[in-house]
């Protein structure tokens, strides 16, 4: 059984399509990152960056006690080589995978964290801000459509792969991110093929009733603008009086 | 042989320190990002997101055409697995080594990017984005002061690996990045420690006459503000006439 520490977000939904897809029994344990539940010491313990998701596997290959693994690219791998699928063992069909998973996580994912951060969550807008990372992504959505022209498939060539789940979550926020998918054909027609898989489905549908309709100021001050020093002091709790 | 198409950046230095630690014979192949060389489609065929580093490796395990890699986070892993070093097979520190690298690769390195952006090369100062990638850079610094410290040693724990050489490039930026490293003493000791390794200094070494005094007109070009449309058009061709 493995312990899926989760929140209904692009970094969880990577991890939750990738259960259902392999099939694997995992229990859902629900970190409230708008009530700042990533700070608590035992999530701490297994996730020592605060940010979810995280996984415990208690019954991990070739050993007896439990394995904790965070970020959800190295979750992508660790599932991917314990069940030995979405991700070949050897060969260059290994490499092409993981270069377009480092790609989602080294930039597509930050830079359309950021790109959501100055539209819709910062207290001011900020054209050169909103400008900076819009441009960026629609660079980075270009690049994905021109991988996706070529290989007529799937992002890391004619397999379904980690490197596919790991960018789908993003691309489904590519509303919010003020992207028109019509300019990039064939990332639109391989969101709307993966959208179609029952596992991918199911991944997405996992603790939706969980997510709030809109940023509170608690969830504010859980989410942004910590130190080392505000986390070291526990001043990211929310205050019990607000 | 393995080719690597490199500029002397925080992570071009991943690969060129991993590439001496290995002691795997390489040819330099500079890419002189501040004048667009990764836009040029000889590159783009390598490495498809206009970034360095990649490396094409002409003689690749088990195979007879050559394999091109991009992303660094990727190329250590390939590097590691095709010497068997710095990256267990399997096992708890595999998994520890590549949540490590990842979190340097989604976390740290892009962040940190963001923090140098604003502190150096936007051309307005913008408090709020200062105040945003300073505080985020900050708890990132805490995170693996803590680690560090918890494990005595490396980053993924009790060896070199991978992961060091991926976070050590991003910290030698910390002046440059506002980071005051006595606030954060064992990253300190770990930083001091792997600055005296001699494959270290090497691969820092490796193409330093190359790195431009100052930011150009024709670099920033080259280096911000492309869309999916510029880089079809062509236009962060820096102009010939200026």
């Amino acid at each position: 059984m493995i312990d899926l520490h989760y929140w209904p977000t692009p970094n969880g939904w990577k991890i939750s399509i990738m259960l259902e897809e392999c099939g694997l029994p995992y229990r859902l344990v629900p970190v409230n990152i708008g009530k700042g539940e990533q700070f608590s010491p035992e999530f701490l313990a297994l996730s020592p960056n605060n940010r979810m998701p995280a996984i415990v596997d208690h019954a991990p290959s070739g050993g007896a006690t439990s394995l904790a693994v965070f970020e959800s690219g190295a979750i992508l791998i660790y599932l991917a080589e314990k069940t030995g699928r979405f991700l070949p063992l050897d060969g260059r069909e290994r490499y092409q995978t993981l270069q377009w998973l480092m790609w989602q996580m080294g930039g597509l994912g930050p830079m359309a964290g950021q790109n959501g951060h100055f539209l819709l969550y910062a207290p001011e807008k900020i054209p050169y801000a909103i400008e900076r990372y819009g441009k960026e992504v629609d660079r980075l959505y270009g690049v994905l459509d021109t991988q996706l022209a070529r290989k007529g498939g799937y992002v890391a060539g004619a397999s379904y792969s980690i490197a596919d789940m790991a960018v789908f979550p993003w691309v489904r926020t590519h509303k919010a991110q003020q992207i028109d998918l019509q300019k990039f054909p064939h990332v639109e027609r391989w969101y709307n093929a993966l959208f179609e898989r029952p596992a991918v489905k199911r991944g997405l549908d996992l603790g939706k009733e969980l997510r709030a309709p809109a940023l509170t100021e608690e969830a504010r001050k859980a989410l942004f603008g910590q130190t080392a020093q505000s986390v070291r002091a526990g001043q990211h709790q929310p205050s019990p009086n607000v």
